[in-house]
C-alpha cells in the first residue's frame, strides 16, 4: 500500500492529512493559518504538521509516495507558485520550493476546487466519469473541471474561473470588480443575502423565526423554511436554483460533461436541492431532448475533499 | 504534397475544396443544397462535388489522403453521424457510412464551427496558440475550443455551444428556447435588432440614411454611421463591443486561452472593433493585472475557414 500526504490551505486553517492509494485518510490534522505573517512561517508550520500526522500512525518519510497541496486562489501549477491567493495575502508564493527545504520529495500544488474536482473524480461523486464538473457552493463558487481524466486550468493555472462568468450584465456587484458574476448569485453568500431581502420584505415569513431561534440567518434558513410551507421562502430556493442551474447550463452547454458535481455547505440540503437542480439543467440544456443529459450529483467527499483531492494529485502524478 | 479535400456544409451551398498539406486551396466548387429532399440525394452531390473539384486540376481520388466535413448543428464524429442540424432539417443522419458507398476512404466529421476553429489553428490567426478560442459572429454566434492542439466539443460532440451561455438571465429570447443567451446579444442578428431600435429610437441618426442609401439595415450600418461621428450608433456599437465582450471574458476566465480569434461578417469591421474587444477583455477578466491576458484577434481564413477548416480535420488525423 502507498501512503501519500494531501494538505489543505484555507484562511483559517492549515489541514493535513496522511492518505491511502484507495483514497483513505488514515491520519489528519490541523494548524492555524497565520496570514499576517511571512509566507516562510506558514511552510515551517505546515511541514511539522506534517511530520506530527506521520507520527501519530508511527509512519515516517520515507514511507510518503508523495505530496499534494490544495491552496485556493490562482496556483501556477508547473511552477510550483501560488500567484495570487487574497485570504492568505500570496503573491507569487514560491510555497513548493520553500517546503523542499525541509522536506525533498515529489510536491504538487493546485487551487483547492481543482484538487477537490480531482478527489471527487478519482475517488467519490465522479468516479469513472472522465469529464466532469465539480462546483462549490460557499463563501464563493469555486469550479474545477476534469477533462479526459486530467485537471483543466488554463495558461499559468489562471482558468476555471467559471464562478466569474457573468449570468446577469450589469447585475450584482462581484467581489472580482465585475457586475452580475455566477458567484453574485449562486455562492451561499449570495443566498443569505437573498434571503434577508425576502425577510425584510415579508415580515410574517417563518424565515424570520427560524433566523431568531437559531442566531442568524444563514444558507439553511429558506430551505428549512420552504419545507415547513413558507411561501417567501420557496421563492428564496426557487430563484436559487434559478442561478445555479443558468451557470451550469452554461457549463453544460460549453462542456457536455458526463457529470456535474456539486460541493459546499449548501449541497448537505440533499436531494430536495439537487432534484430541483437537476430538473432545470435538463429542461434548459442546449438541444434538451437530443443532446445526452449530465448527471447532476452531491460531491460526496465533504469535508475531506480538500485533504483527499490534494493528496491524489500526488496519486495521480506517482501513478502515472 | 499530400492533398485533402475539405466539405463544408451550409444551409444553402455545400462548397468543397483540396486542400494540399499547407492548408492551401488548389481547387474548389460549390453546388445548392436541396434541404427538402433525402440526405442520400445531398452525399450523392457532394461527391459529384469532390470528383469534380479533383477532375479540374486532373487528380484523381487515389492521389487524395483524407477527407474532412464541416456541418452546422451537433455532430457526434467519433460515429460519423449529424445528431442534429436544424437547417438542413437532419437527424441523426449517418453521413459518413452513406459517404463511404461512394468513395471509402478515411472521412471525418465534426461541427463546422470546430472545423473553422482547428483550420483558424493550424493555418491562421492561432498558428502555434495550442489553446485557443474561435468565435464567428453571424446568423448565430458559432465556438470552437481547442485544448492542448485539439478540438474540445465534450460527449457526443454536444458541447462547445458557447453561443448558448446566458448572459443575462431572463434576458432577449434566444431561438433555443432559452432567454438571455450571448447569442441572442452577440450574434450579427442582435446587432441588426438593435440598430433597427436605435433607429426608430433615434429618427435624426444617420443610421437611417445609410440605411435607406444601402436599401437594408445590415451589420455595418452602425460601424459607418458611428465612424461618422453618429452619437446613437457610437451607442450600438459600444454595446455590441460589450455583449461580445462580456462572453468571451466569460470563456477567457474559464478557458484562459492564449489566443481569442474572431470570424464572422461583422468581423471585416477590423482593428476598430477587434481593439475595443480587447480593451473591454483585458479590463474585465478576471485577475486583471496578474493573471495572463489573452489576445483578441480577427480571425484570417475568412470564407475559405470552412473548407480548410474541414480539409485540416482529416490532415490532423493523417499525420498522428
Amino acid at each position: 500500500m502507498k501512503y501519500y500526504i494531501g494538505i489543505d490551505i484555507g484562511g483559517m486553517s492549515i489541514k493535513a492529512g496522511v492518505v491511502n492509494e484507495n483514497g483513505k485518510i488514515i491520519s489528519k490534522g490541523a494548524c492555524k493559518t497565520f496570514t499576517d505573517k511571512h509566507y516562510s512561517i506558514m511552510v515551517k508550520d505546515t511541514f511539522k504538521l506534517c511530520e506530527q500526522i506521520l507520527n501519530d500512525i508511527n509512519l515516517t518519510k520515507d514511507d510518503i509516495s508523495g505530496i499534494g497541496i490544495g491552496c485556493p486562489g490562482t496556483i501556477w501549477s508547473d511552477k510550483g507558485i501560488i500567484t495570487y491567493a487574497n485570504n492568505l495575502h500570496f503573491h507569487k508564493v514560491p510555497f513548493v520550493k520553500e517546503f523542499k527545504k525541509y522536506w525533498d520529495t515529489e510536491i504538487l500544488i493546485d487551487n483547492d476546487a481543482n484538487c477537490a474536482a480531482l478527489g471527487e473524480y478519482l475517488f467519490g461523486s465522479g468516479k469513472g466519469s472522465d469529464n466532469c464538473i465539480f462546483i462549490t457552493l460557499g463563501t464563493g463558487v469555486g469550479t474545477g473541471i476534469i477533462l479526459n481524466g486530467e485537471i483543466y486550468s488554463g495558461k499559468k493555472g489562471s482558468g476555471a474561473e467559471a464562478g466569474h462568468m457573468v449570468i446577469r450584465i450589469n447585475g450584482e456587484k462581484c467581489t472580482c470588480g465585475r457586475r452580475g458574476c455566477w458567484e453574485a448569485y449562486a455562492s451561499a453568500t449570495a443566498l443569505i443575502r437573498d434571503t434577508k431581502r425576502a425577510m425584510a420584505k415579508n415580515a410574517d415569513s417563518i424565515m424570520n423565526d427560524i433566523a431568531e431561534e437559531h442566531g442568524k440567518v444563514s444558507g439553511r434558513t429558506p430551505f428549512e423554511a420552504a419545507k415547513r410551507g413558507d411561501k417567501a421562502a420557496l421563492g428564496v430556493v426557487k430563484k436559487y436554483v434559478k442561478y445555479i442551474g443558468c451557470g451550469l447550463v452554461n457549463l453544460v452547454n460549453i462542456f457536455r460533461p458526463d457529470k456535474v458535481m456539486i460541493g459546499g455547505g449548501v449541497s448537505n440540503e440533499g436531494d430536495y436541492f439537487i432534484d430541483m437542480i437537476q430538473k432545470y439543467v435538463n429542461k434548459y440544456h442546449y438541444g434538451g431532448r437530443i443532446n445526452p443529459k449530465a448527471k447532476v450529483v452531491k460531491a460526496t467527499l465533504l469535508n475531506d475533499a480538500g485533504i483527499i483531492g490534494a493528496a491524489s494529485l500526488a496519486m495521480k502524478s506517482n501513478t502515472k
